[in-house]
C-alpha cells in the first residue's frame, strides 16, 4: 500500500504521486522475516526484487547494476565511495526509474511528464521508450550541453525552457495537468524510492552499517532511498541501529540548511529549493541525529578534482559528498576511525567537455 | 606460473610478455576443486580473487564491477548482451588493468609504456596513476575526439602519432626498448586475460553455459580470456562443454577472417591486423567448432542505432557482435532457439559528439 507522510491515510499500490491531503507518500509492504533470504540468485539488482513492490513480468529488459564500493582512507575515516555512477544511463536515478517503468507499463500507462536538471530525463527517456511509453522531458536551458546532447539523440519529447530548476518544474505539472498526462516526477514519485532503496541494501551486504551516510539532497530521492533502506532492514531484524544520516545542499539553493546568497552553479543536480519532501528529510536528520551541510563551488570544485585524481570519473554533483565529509572533519561531527557511506551519483563522462 | 603457447615452456609468475622462442604467455594456476567453494563475499569484481593470479594486499581501490546482463529475443534467439561498458573507466579493460597494476604493484614497477586506440589507455592512466606507476600512452592521432580529451584530463605521458593502429604499437614498443622500459601491452600481457576471463565467471553465474559467444576479436584479449573463463570452469569440473565461439573483426583489418578491401572507421577498437595471439585465436574457433565473421560500417552503424533504441549507451566498436548474430542467423549458423551470450565492450559516452 502506500501511506501519506503528513496525514497516514493509506491508498492501494497504484501509480498515485501524492494524497488528497497534499502530502507525499512512500510505498509500505509487508517486510520478509529475514533479509538475505529475500535475495534472489541475481547479480543485479534484481538481488532485491522480494523487496520492491513490482511483479517481474513488467521489468525493463535493461536492469540496473550492483555498483562497487571503493575503500579509502581519508584522514583517518574508512571512507566507502559507492559508485552509483556505473549505471546503464550514468547515474543512480537508474534505480528509481526500473521501479518507476515497471509499475507504469502494470497499469497501462503510455505517456508521462517529467522535469529534471539532466539525469533523470536521460534515466526515463531510455528505460521508458523501450517501454512504449512517451515521456515528455522538462530540462532547463542551462542544463550541462553534453546531457543536452544525449538528450537529443536519444530521442523523447524535449521541452527545453528558460528560468531555474523550480521553474521549469512549475512548466512540467501545468503541462501535465493541462494535458491530462500522468505526472511521474522522481520528487514525488514513490516508487522512485522504492528503487533507491536498493543502494542501501548493496551498501549493507558490501560494508555492513556504516557509522554515517553522507548523500546529496535536492529533492531528497537517494537521501530518502538510502534512509528508507536502512529502515527496512533494520525492520526486518537485520540491524539495530540506522546510520547517521548527513545531508549536503548547494550554496545558494537550500531547503534543509539556511539559505546563502552565493549560488553554487556546479552542483545543478540538487539546485532545488522548495523540495516536496522537506519534511520527510527534516524527519530523517532528527531521527538519527544527523545534520545538513552546504557546500559551495570552490570547495566542490577541490572535491571533484580530489576525485578525479583517484579515478572516479564522476560530474560535479557528486563531488558534494566529500565537500561534506572534509567539513565536517574538521568541525569534528565525524570523529576518526569512522566508517562513512559516501555514493558518488553521476558519470563525469557526460560533462567531460564542461570540467 | 606462466606457459608458453607455442613451445610450453615455464615460467614462475612474474610480469613477462613473450617466451625466449617469442610465443605468448597465459598464466596456468592450481584450480579450487569447486567454482562456487572459490566465492569471496564481494558484490564486484573481487568475488572471484581466488582464482586470480594476485595477492590481496596490492590490488587498486579502485575495483571493477560485476556487470548487468540483459536478456532480449532477437528472431528467436535468446540474447544475452553482457554490459561490460558499466565499468569505472567505461570499458571491459578495466577488468584486465586491475589485475595488471595489481602485479606490477607487487613487483614494485613504477613506470610502463602501452599502445592503445583509446579505452585501454583511459584504463590504465587511471589504475596505475593511482598506483604511483607513471604510464606512456601511445595512440592514434584519429582516436575520437570524446576519448583524447578525456585522455589529456586524466595525466599521463600522452603520445599522439600519426599512422594506423600498427604503427602506434610498433613505436611504443621501440619506445620502451629504448628507453629501458616495461612495456605492459594488452596485446600481450597475460595478466590482462586473467582479469578478463572474470566476464565469463559472472556470465556463468548469470546464465549458465551460452550456445554461443559473439566476441569482438581484434588483438583477442576479452576473445581469449571469456575462452580463459569458460575453460577454467570445465577445467574446474563445473561444466562439461565449452560455448562455441564466434571471432568478430572489422572490415579491412582482418586477421582471422579473409582480409576484405573496403577499411571500417567506425571499429577502431578492433583495428588490428598482426595481432600477436592469432593463433591462440584460431585454436579456440577450432576447439569450440566456432567461426570468424566481418562486418562492415554500414552493418555497424545500424546494429548500433538497434542498441542505442533499447537502451545500450554503447561506442560503434561494441555493436559488431550484434551485427555478427544478424548475419549467423541469416546463414544459418546461429538457430532459432540458441542462447547467446554478447559482450557490450565500451560506453557511448565517450563518444556522444561523435556518432
Amino acid at each position: 500500500m502506500l501511506i501519506c507522510s503528513k496525514c497516514s491515510r493509506e491508498y492501494p499500490e497504484r501509480f498515485r504521486l501524492r494524497c488528497s491531503c497534499g502530502g507525499t507518500l512512500l510505498v509500505r509492504h509487508e517486510l520478509p522475516p529475514g533479509f538475505s533470504d529475500a535475495f534472489t540468485g541475481h547479480l543485479d539488482m534484481r538481488r532485491y526484487l522480494r523487496l520492491l513492490p513490482v511483479s517481474e513480468e513488467h521489468l525493463p529488459e535493461l536492469v540496473p547494476a550492483t555498483t562497487p564500493v571503493s575503500r579509502l582512507d581519508i584522514g583517518g575515516v574508512t571512507a566507502f565511495f559507492k559508485l552509483e555512477y556505473l549505471q546503464p544511463t550514468g547515474s543512480f536515478k537508474d534505480r528509481g526509474t526500473w521501479v518507476t517503468v515497471a509499475k507504469l507499463r502494470e497499469e497501462g500507462i503510455t505517456e508521462v511528464v517529467l522535469d529534471s536538471s539532466g539525469n533523470a530525463a536521460i534515466s526515463l527517456v531510455i528505460f521508458a521508450g523501450r517501454a512504449g511509453i512517451t515521456a515528455h522531458l522538462f530540462v532547463p536551458a542551462h542544463t550541462s550541453p553534453g546531457k543536452l546532447t544525449l538528450l537529443e539523440r536519444l530521442g523523447g519529447e524535449l521541452h527545453i525552457l528558460n528560468g531555474d530548476r523550480m521553474t521549469v518544474h512549475r512548466e512540467a505539472v501545468r503541462f501535465s495537468e493541462g494535458e491530462g498526462l500522468t505526472y511521474v516526477s522522481h520528487w514525488l514519485n514513490p516508487y522512485f524510492i522504492e528503487g533507491t532503496k536498493t543502494a542501501a541494501f548493496e551498501a549493507y551486504e558490501q560494508l555492513g552499517v556504516p557509522d554515517y551516510v553522507i548523500a546529496p539532497a535536492g529533492s531528497g530521492t537517494l537521501f530518502l532511498g538510502l534512509w528508507k533502506g536502512f529502515w527496512e532492514l533494520k525492520g526486518m531484524g537485520e540491524i539495530d541501529e540506522l546510520p547517521i544520516f548527513v545531508a549536503v545542499q548547494a550554496s545558494g539553493h537550500e531547503s534543509l540548511c539556511e539559505r546563502s546568497s552565493v549560488k553554487s552553479r556546479l552542483a545543478d543536480g540538487i539546485a532545488i529549493t522548495e523540495p516536496p519532501r522537506l519534511k520527510e528529510m527534516r524527519a530523517v536528520l532528527d531521527e538519527t541525529g544527523g545534520t545538513c551541510v552546504s557546500v559551495g563551488d570552490s570547495e566542490i570544485a577541490r572535491a571533484l578534482k580530489w576525485l578525479w585524481g583517484r579515478g572516479f570519473i564522476v560530474e560535479p554533483t557528486s563531488a558534494v559528498v566529500l565537500a561534506a565529509l572534509w567539513r565536517l572533519q574538521k568541525s569534528g561531527f565525524i570523529p576518526s576511525d569512522s566508517r562513512v557511506l559516501l555514493p558518488l551519483t553521476g558519470s563525469g563522462l557526460k560533462t567531460v567537455e564542461g570540467i
